[in-house]
Parts: structure tokens; sequence; C-alpha cells
């Protein structure tokens, strides 16, 4: 497949009347220029809303379609009924699918939002600082008791596989069932924060279980958003009854 | 003049290829749809960076036109030579014309960012923790000493114009330049920050005279770049060689 095959699908997809959302699911195969593929999804049809007209329309709180990670760390936050408003939000990472959308989420619920990153000094600090903690930068175990203001709330958007067995241990020594699993699987999945956080945070999301599922979930709400943004409609039309 | 014929022009200064900027003087008119003709800007053409494609390219780092205030204020730093990477700096104001943008472009500069609004708690303490501190809210004054850690390097973004005596005392008593210009004019300008914080930041931009200035260069500058990446070129060539 060639990226002008790709972007003819792409094209096609935008025109079709009775599509209303449009995922590449990355990677592309590598003779294929992803960018180009990206940025050739209708910014209406774009689900996983990271075209730069969905990232503006986000950051000046027009109407668009949310990233679907950073969504679903909202809605849990609201589904816990953990307030949001005025409190000190601290993001670790700033990625564009995750760290800087949730960043923008959080600020337009009027949290203070600070984002923090590799060149952030006395990192551990500053989390402390935070009643909601999001931590999304791929590293395993990162966040650490350390980090973290008792009773905080702690959101893990990282998702890590691990197969070496001290790693594990460091992790999950006497966890009975990641033993059996690890024992079984050769394998098991960590976040960016450390089990032991769950000792001292109000809240913290598992891995997993926690967001990923959330990640789908906001997938198929964009979806419908799609569908009604587009159309004009204030209640969503269910899909079978055109 | 009606929205549609503002459209109109807008739409023809699009089109014609040997203009490079176009920025729409505000307010419009109450009966033109503001909205619908700022939107109706090329994003290629938009020295003033607020279109959402514009908006999105800041955030997610690809080339675009940035707002010329929040650019404005980076260019004081890197010409003042005070470093950003890696220090903390705090934007007081969320709005889509400086306080997002202004947060993003240091973020983009591996600062550590804060931004900061109404509903944040204890201001001045949070404030006080910026190397880099951005003030954007436009109320006269409201950045005292006590919300500015000794050395810091604060913007003063606001550009507020107080025609009472009393209120012009409390910022500019024994200024005699200030006194005979109040007194000539019955009025004069101040920022966001109080006067009395140049006795403890490091640096201080002045108002007026400060940040102000630099969004005109900018606005020149970003035409220029415009005119650029409009036509893939990495040299400006002079607008008058065409």
């Amino acid at each position: 497949m060639t990226t002008e095959e790709l972007l003819e699908s792409v094209h096609e997809l935008n025109r079709r009347d009775e599509i209303d959302g449009i995922l590449i699911q990355l990677p592309l195969p590598p003779q294929v220029d992803e960018k180009k593929v990206l940025l050739a999804v209708s910014p209406e049809k774009d689900v996983d809303g990271f075209h730069p007209v969905n990232v503006g329309n986000l950051s000046t709180k027009r109407p668009g379609l949310v990233p679907c990670t950073p969504a679903g760390c909202i809605e849990i936050l609201k589904r816990s009924a953990i307030a949001i408003e005025g409190q000190n939000a601290v993001v670790v990472g700033r990625s564009d699918i995750v760290g800087k959308p949730v960043a923008m989420l959080l600020l337009n619920h009027n949290a203070t939002v600070t984002v923090c990153h590799s060149k952030t000094r006395d990192l551990p600090g500053l989390c402390r600082t935070a009643d909601i903690l999001v931590a999304a930068i791929g590293r395993p175990g990162f966040v650490t008791r350390d980090f973290v203001k008792p009773g905080a709330a702690v959101i893990d958007v990282g998702i890590n596989r691990i197969t070496d067995k001290a790693e594990f241990e460091k992790f999950f020594k006497g966890n009975a069932q990641r033993e059996r699993q690890f024992a079984e699987k050769g394998s098991t999945l960590v976040g960016d924060v450390h089990p032991q956080v769950a000792e001292v945070a109000g809240a913290l999301t598992p891995v997993p279980g926690g967001v990923g599922p959330l990640t789908i979930a906001m997938l198929m709400s964009n979806t419908v958003k799609a569908m009604k943004l587009r159309r004009g409609q204030a209640k969503p039309q269910m899909v079978g009854s055109r």
C-alpha cells in the first residue's frame, strides 16, 4: 500500500456521508507518509482528535473532537466525584496525544494546571503539590510514593509491559495474582505509577483496567459526537435507523 | 457593512497571491458576525495566529503562525538573555490571545509551566514559585510585591488606562514624570503588575513600552514568516521585488 492509495481511501471515507468517524490505526507501514495521511482525515470525522483543527478547538473551547485518552481521564475523575475546579493538577509528560490535551482539558475544567517533563527541576516536589496527578510518560513505575501528596487522586496513563524478572519483583513481589500471571505469561503490565503509590494516594487508577478501557469508550463516544456535530443535531440519531 | 460583504473581502484577500498577511482589526461593527469573519481568514495568512489551525500547530509544534503578544514575550526573554529551559514559568491568565499561547510557547521552550486564573488557590504563593512570571489578566497593578520571588523575571502584558486620582496615587505617588503626565492628560497607563514589583524582580517589562511595541514588531515578523511559509522559501524575498 502506498501513501497515495491510503490518501485516496481517506478522501473517499471523508466524502461518504454515512461514515461518521475515521481512525488511522498506527503504526502505518514504513513506506507510507504517516503525517500526510493523518492530516488528510476530515477534522469533523477525526475521532482521535489529533488533527490541528481539533487541537485548536480544544484550546479555544470551540466545539470539536477531544483526544480519547485525555477525555477518559476527565471522565474517570467525574465518575469518581473528584472535584477538578480550583484543584492543583500536575501533568507529567507533554505529548500531543496525552500530556498537552489532558492539561488543556483540566484547565478548561478550572484546575490550576502545571505541565512537567524531563527538563523539570525537583519533579517529586512539584508533583507533591498536586491534588490531581496525571502520569503519562511511558516509564514503568517512575512515579513513586515520594511524588504523591497523601490523599491525592492519581491517574496512571502509562501501560508498560515488563518481562524482566528483577524489574517484575521491584513492583509486584508478594502479589500472588501477579506472580502467577508472570509465571504463566512471562510478562505483566505496569503503569507509570509504582504500585506502592496506592498506599498514599486517595485514589489511583489501576493498570491494566483503568484509563485503557476508558480510551476505547471515549472513542465510541467521539464517534457519536462526530455524527451529532456534523448533522447539527442536539440528540444523537441511531446509526442503524438511517 | 454586512457580514457577507466582509466575508467577501476576506475571501478575495485570501485568493490574492500578492497578499501575505490578513488581520481583522477588532472590534467589528455590532451587526457583523465577528467569529465567522475571523474563521474565514486563511490560516496561512492569519498573521494574528488566532485561527484554530494555527492554535493547533502551536500546540503540536508544527510550522505555523504564532500569536503576536505571546511571541513578543518570548522574544523579550531571549533578547534579555533570560534562560527559559528548566525554569519554572507561571502564567496568570488563560485567554486565547495571551495566556494559553504564551504557556504553550514557554512549554515548547522547555520551561515547567503553570497556568493560573481566577479559580486558583493561593495565587500569590504559586506566583512566588516562578522564575518567569507572566501577568495577562487586565487588572491594574494586580500583581504586587508579595507575588514575586526576588530576582524573578516579570513580564507585564497588561495595558490598563487609569483616570481615577486615588487609583493613580496608589501606583505612582512621588513619580514626578507620571504626576506631570497625569496632570496634563488626566490619565496614564499601568500594567497588571504593580510598579513596586521593580524593587524585588530581577527584570520587569515596563508599561507602556514593554510588551506593547514587541506585539507590533511580531506582527511584521509574522507577515514575513507567512510569506516564507506559503512560498516554501527558506529565506524571505522582499515584497517590493516581486
